[in-house]
């Protein structure tokens, strides 16, 4: 999108968010132009395809009163650069994942995913119903923003490995791509652990800079190529049980609103949450048989005593925030243990249990 | 509601539905009153309180425009009515399940609840990315309506035990109390399937007339008091391993609405679903404590070649369905065995291996 057009176009839409004091209803029959960044190239599958699902959703549900059009990463700001964008009000929303903001509060991160934590269910659960959007809007309020949960790109794998895992010691030394608090469980096994981007990992892995490296699944990492350097491929990316992304709003924009177009907004994201997930979860499973199939990919389980190790690993990590010197990252990281602890004690009787007896050996068509 | 004031509430949506010849915008400056009818009680703790929701979530979102009354089961028409009455223009919408609708057609079972079949999250997933959507459209098609899933109680349990249950034996002759599809699969293994209501489940096993039953899952089911005659409960319920509610619309109406109305009810439903699950998720986890807790529940959990001998009934059951006269029922089935096959091969890896990786023995705080 051209800058200038931009800028013209929020000028608009800041003269109509100044005029909140008219009656509703003449607000309500306004068409207001919204402009939505994101942390990613334009029709990117997966979140890129998400961000114009949400703007289109939302132009839908407000018959057009909201009019919301999308500049991709690098467009009108750089992909990392949309929360400041909107916080400041150069745009009015963005689409992005809470991964990425733990430079501005380690407790943001929560959000997104945890070590050993919430799955994609239950962390819309918490979120809905264990206190978790409250902390989520007190948080974000301090940069001057109300953020929804719009998606999950779901479990994670383990990674793509160049040579096979054996025990705890060979993550010693070993130079790994991950994110957020999998970076933090991992360096405690003494993984020499790298941020960057997804083509990046693939170039990092084909040099010889990085041994081995998680992204996202089956279905992202496919159309990376990581398969064709690491062709060991573990289950299950238990450092990340979950993934979400989501929508930042500017809060006084939002404010400025009236009640249906708000709701409209937040039932949009609400809307698009389980879309999302199960869009991952589909298409991951399609991708993993082409990759064993096609590619000779060979899916490996990371041995149990790994697992315990990254276990006792990802609750020091979550230990330590429990002593965070900022009140609300406490308090945050008590909720997410209070429904974690609720969450673990019951799944397994309920979905875990269900999806161990379907695994077993018996008869059905197919 | 009064019948009366209801009829005249009606005549004046049919006036506009009528009018739809008129320019889109016309319509859609006009307030419509909708009546939502239910199969539950009012307010019932989980469809009861879903249903108010939906209501109301239509209701802001529209703006006011479309304007949804609940009218519980029994005030307009009985429970087990609202299909008829939806599909006869008696009311606009209803909030029930695809459960109750097998003497209609067996095909729309396969939308509720499958024996050995998909998760909440997985039948979302079927619906949105697997070409369910399109099939229910069509077979509900038939009567009139365009439905829509807007919940789901999640896994239910195996159910309310006088005695323990210790090989496949001990289901011929059992009197248990269940219902749809996981009714077939358990008359395959002898029992004497019975189904009726919940509350009189209760009464039905303090008489001895039945012997075992399951209803939903720990919240809804400690409500109504079973653990004080059967205390084993025994997990898990794979013969409903999810069971969405619907929201179904008179189709003339919802044909006749604005698109960014039709848009409205539709995200309405799919933003309550994952909100419904959640709800039932987070509830059940406390309930089961309490019930282990404070009234001696003994949890169990059913044997391994149990679990096996109901998954080659289960598997009976939906080849039958398969062989069904109505070619619509037949691909309904094959577009669910298509779905079915694929998460069965890949959420051992994914979900299945995130539950059991966390439910290792490590250290985490909580």
């Amino acid at each position: 999108m051209d800058r200038r057009r931009f800028l013209s176009a929020s000028t608009v839409a800041g003269a109509t968010v100044a005029a909140s004091a008219l009656p509703a209803p003449a607000i309500a029959q306004d068409r207001q132009d919204w402009t939505m960044v994101t942390s990613w190239p334009r029709n990117l599958p997966g979140p890129g395809i998400a961000a114009n699902k949400l703007a289109e959703r939302i132009t839908a549900l407000s018959g057009g009163r909201l009019n919301v059009t999308v500049s991709a990463a690098g467009e009108l700001v750089p992909g990392r650069g949309v929360f400041d964008a909107v916080a400041d009000g150069t745009a009015q929303l963005y689409h992005s994942v809470p991964a990425y903001w733990g430079s501005k509060s380690i407790g943001i991160l929560l959000f997104g995913s945890q070590p050993f934590g919430l799955t994609a269910e239950e962390q819309q659960g918490w979120m809905l119903h264990g206190g978790g959007q409250a902390l989520y809007d007190e948080i974000y309020g301090r940069f001057g923003m109300k953020a929804f949960l719009c998606g999950n790109s779901g479990p994670q794998w383990a990674g793509w490995f160049r040579n096979e895992i054996h025990s705890v010691d060979d993550f010693q030394g070993l130079r790994f791509r991950t994110a957020g608090l999998a970076s933090e469980m991992l360096a405690k096994l003494g993984a020499a652990v790298v941020a960057m981007g997804g083509a990046d990992m693939f170039q990092a892995l084909q040099s010889g800079a990085l041994d081995a490296g998680e992204f996202i699944g089956p279905w992202s990492d496919s159309a990376l190529g990581y398969y064709q350097i690491a062709p060991y491929y573990y289950w299950p990316g238990i450092g990340e049980p979950s993934s979400a992304e989501e929508c930042g709003v500017n809060k006084a924009a939002y404010d400025a609103l009236p009640a249906d177009l708000q709701q409209v907004i937040a039932f949009a994201c609400q809307s698009l949450y389980g879309e999302v997930t199960t869009e991952y979860n589909t298409n991951h499973a399609i991708a993993l048989k082409q990759l064993v199939e096609e590619h000779d990919v060979q899916v490996r389980k990371m041995p149990e005593d790994v697992e315990i190790a990254l276990g006792n690993a990802a609750g020091e990590v979550i230990a330590e925030m429990r002593e965070n010197e900022d009140e609300l990252v406490r308090r945050i990281v008590e909720s997410f243990l209070t429904y974690r602890t609720s969450m673990v004690s019951y799944m397994p009787y309920s979905t875990g249990g269900i999806l161990n007896a379907r695994a077993l050996d018996y008869t059905f068509p197919g």
